[in-house]
């Protein structure tokens, strides 16, 4: 197995902006053009963009929080894991070879103590993590002049408001603070994971490591084969952004894959198996209830939740109502100990055309609602999940239905793919749904590949969903007229219109593709044309001529 | 060089549905599904994808318009070409070898005689193209009860009103007709053409049936290296689609390059040369003025349009305005001749984000308004070209200005691309801003490759930009509620949930990609699950278990 991991991009180097309240260095990329300037672009890579750190993965990340949130004195060290099956995994000797080698003992917050930063934020203490994200959503603005609201402060009153989340488990150290919210960068998030059929841990790290590389925001392991703990482990100790789950896949397998078997009690046990290892927000589907199930019989697609259509077969195996909704006073009370952040599921989300803005949908969406207060109440951060397949028509009714209903809680929608008609495509189908309802205000959109519907995606395929979602989310920050947004496209355009090869290639979202499609017209990258028109037609150096033509 | 060839789709088979008023055959693709039910969808193959045709490109394809146009009384068969360089080329022995080996004579308006589509749509005559055009329109609607607008009748009216185009030079009879406009299904165009650097006549033809084969509506021959001319004859007689291209383009090759050198009179016979081929739309840059020049001095990519920046260096090196605008009135007497459509370029089409609806590209749009009304006169049909690069939030507006200057005539934008930030991908930056002009009313879209600003596409290019566009149009065909554009996407999606994999393929824009995506997964076709979820954590699956419980 691989393990020593170093993520490059061409012309880049790590940079470090420094805080004014703490002691904190936020790390960014930037990208030196052959013209001397520079720009500064946001960087997910966390130590592996670094060249200065060496990154082992049987080591782990550095442990950046570390000291912050132990500082805060709200926590305390366990002496042993508090899950039952944790401990077992980690006595079970079988597992020795693919164990991940180190052993931290979990950060859990003391009795009678509020440790999330929406608790902080509602008392008006702006942490590390709300003045570094404040930092890394400036990017180069101060140096450039570019006014931005985005503050500390502003950082801080919009996790107050619950309209934004910085997922920060105590227990994933190794995350660098990001936040989640109308008002900042749209974010995109990247699903791994393994089933019952593919591939292994090794495989599982690479492609994490790999989609931040390309930009990916968050990391969601959807693993659901055997070793979801010892996979998670590893993924966890070597990711640099906030690590999601569906703790409920994990409860299956637990069960043996009997879904009647599922309780209460396995779940509860796999939610602190999962915040005593650091993930930092959990799916649930707690909205969709036992009245919600006769809403589906017509559909065209039925139930494509994984989640969902689990808790909605335990409900119809039962006649009992969703456990997640029943104890979901219970669950925010153990998500706050840890600063685990709740993405309230979409059960009923359409997997079709057909199937878009129907009455499951919304009536689970309010439910959505009504557990957002539930949450903040217990000062637990709270992102709400949104579809799936919705022409585009239909697309802005969810934003406005979300906005009615969630009381400003961040929109995190898959996608919407706007067409149901083009497997293997639908990376494409979903960016231009993902691009409109990040406009109209989604936070953050979650990547789709192009095996979507047919297969789990290898590497080539985590890059293309990437590359597409950065796309979406960079056209989103554009439109919405996030300041400071256009310093890339703007530097590129110029690159491009002056010919500077290179500094247009290292300023696109993949400067290896786009050099190696230039490359098959085989030419210099200081030629002043492409393949493209020829250098008799190159509107480009054209119009250069009309302009020294009128300077005469 | 490969001479046979034949478009073939899984499970699929040419139809024909028979015209009502005239003798037509409208040719369509019916997908057989493994339930014995099928469905029929639009079909660009032309003879290619009808198996019981034998078609060699060295003979060119049948000539389905000959007859009817002949039939109108209008046309002539001129003794020979009008067009000098025609002539000088069908003379020129050193081409014998590479000419396309059948020669037709050309047809042209007898002396007097009004031809066009618009000519007779507002005479009230419904021709056999307006029948065929709003069959194809219907896909199996009538046979589903789907109610449609789309009568021949209702086709002439829009033609009529100059709300609609069917590209269809009286010699070029071997391309079906077909319509673009605002109430009809999203139309897609593609590119190809060879620069001084790239490709010769063969690949170039193989590209254009492949660009058919993925369901290219309209193709442009963007040529510009050598052999224009007998490259787009070998493309003409070869393509059941309308061809467009920029006579431009060739009229710099005659003055080898040198802009200094092109006339009115150069310009003019490449027209006629042109007309007597085949091309079926014309772009003409006529509202580019010296009066605008000016205005793209302070833009950051200045003039991207190739034609636009040619036309911009003769003003500026002459002193004079726009050759193409002051002879607007003799191009349009020309094309009416042959029943040209006008595509009136947008010469200062932004190039990047910055320069988006800038004031330069608003002057040419109102020009572009003012030439309409005029091309009208002489019953020539209008297309509008549109941008570019455009961020979402303005992409509305150009859609708006360009309804409230140019009369109704259709909108066809060239993407737009929502960022520069992504070459590589800019098949997806672009796909994300066409499907939304799209919507909002534009009729045809031109397709970009993932080479865009980067080289010449090869053949999996062109399929990559064509499925993109595919998928845009259909997203838009959907959002605007056009009649039975949803069939293809039920009936998809009842087969994904339903577990049969082949007509969930067979049914999708690409089903060799499909395909071959499942595949790797190495599961069956009968599966009831893919390698993304297991067998175990299908939803859809328990979908259906929930369903089977309710029952109970």
């Amino acid at each position: 197995m691989q393990t020593e991991y170093r993520i490059t991009c061409p012309s880049s180097r790590k940079v470090y902006v420094k805080g004014k309240i703490h002691d904190i260095a936020v790390g960014m990329r930037e990208i030196s053009l052959v013209n001397k300037t520079s720009v500064v672009v946001y960087d997910t890579g966390g130590a592996y963009s670094d060249e200065n750190i060496e990154v082992n993965i049987v080591k782990g990340l550095p442990r950046l929080r570390e000291q912050w949130v132990e500082k805060r004195n709200g926590v305390g060290k366990l002496p042993a894991f508090s899950s039952e099956y944790c401990n077992k995994r980690l006595n079970d000797s079988s597992l020795n070879d693919i164990r991940f080698p180190v052993v931290h003992l979990p950060q859990k917050a003391k009795a009678g103590q509020n440790i999330t930063q929406m608790y902080y934020a509602r008392q008006g203490i702006i942490t590390e993590e709300m003045e570094y994200a404040a930092i890394r959503e400036n990017q180069q603005n101060e140096a450039l002049g570019i006014a931005s609201h985005i503050t500390p402060e502003f950082v801080r009153s919009e996790v107050a408001a619950g309209r934004a989340v910085i997922p920060a488990n105590i227990n994933h150290p190794e995350a660098e603070p990001m936040i989640i919210g109308t008002r900042f960068l749209v974010k995109i998030n990247t699903n791994i994971g393994n089933s019952a059929l593919s591939s292994g841990i090794g495989e599982e790290v690479e492609k994490a490591i790999w989609s931040c590389k390309w930009g990916g925001d968050t990391l969601m392991d959807l693993s659901t084969g055997s070793h979801i703990h010892e996979t998670r482990e590893w993924i966890i100790r070597n990711m640099p952004v906030p690590v999601g789950t569906v703790p409920i896949y994990q409860a299956l397998e637990k069960t043996n894959g009997i879904i009647a078997d599922l309780s209460w009690k396995i779940y509860r046990d796999t939610l602190i198996e999962q915040c005593e290892q650091g993930v930092d927000y959990f799916t649930i589907h707690a909205g969709l209830l036992k009245a919600h199930l006769p809403l589906t019989k017509s559909r065209t697609t039925g139930i494509v939740s994984r989640g969902g259509s689990i808790i909605a077969n335990w409900m119809s195996i039962h006649g009992k109502e969703n456990f997640f909704y029943t104890h979901f006073e219970e669950i925010c009370e153990i998500l706050a100990q840890y600063d685990v952040a709740v993405s309230l599921g979409d059960g009923l989300r359409p997997g079709s055309i057909s199937d878009a803005n129907d009455d499951a949908q919304f009536a689970e969406l309010s439910v959505l609602g009504e557990l957002t207060r539930i949450a903040w109440q217990h000062n637990v951060q709270v992102l709400i999940e949104g579809p799936g397949h919705v022409p585009m028509n239909k697309i802005k009714a969810n934003m406005d239905k979300q906005i009615a209903h969630c009381h400003g809680a961040p929109f995190y929608t898959l996608g919407p793919l706007t067409t149901d008609i083009a497997p293997g495509y639908d990376h494409i189908t979903s960016a231009i749904g993902a691009a409109q309802i990040a406009w109209y205000g989604t936070a953050m959109i979650c990547y789709v590949t192009p095996k979507e519907h047919l297969g789990l995606p290898c590497k080539e395929d985590v890059r293309a969903g990437v590359v597409a979602y950065k796309i979406a989310a960079h056209a989103a920050d554009l439109a919405k007229g996030h300041p400071g947004a256009q310093v890339r496209d703007d530097a590129l355009s110029k690159a491009r219109f002056d010919f500077r090869w290179k500094d247009q290639f290292n300023l696109s979202l993949d400067p290896e593709r786009a050099l190696e499609y230039y490359r098959t017209g085989h030419l210099g990258e200081d030629s002043d044309h492409c393949t493209m028109c020829g250098p008799g037609f190159c509107a480009m150096k054209l119009s250069k001529n009309v302009e020294k033509q009128a300077n005469k």
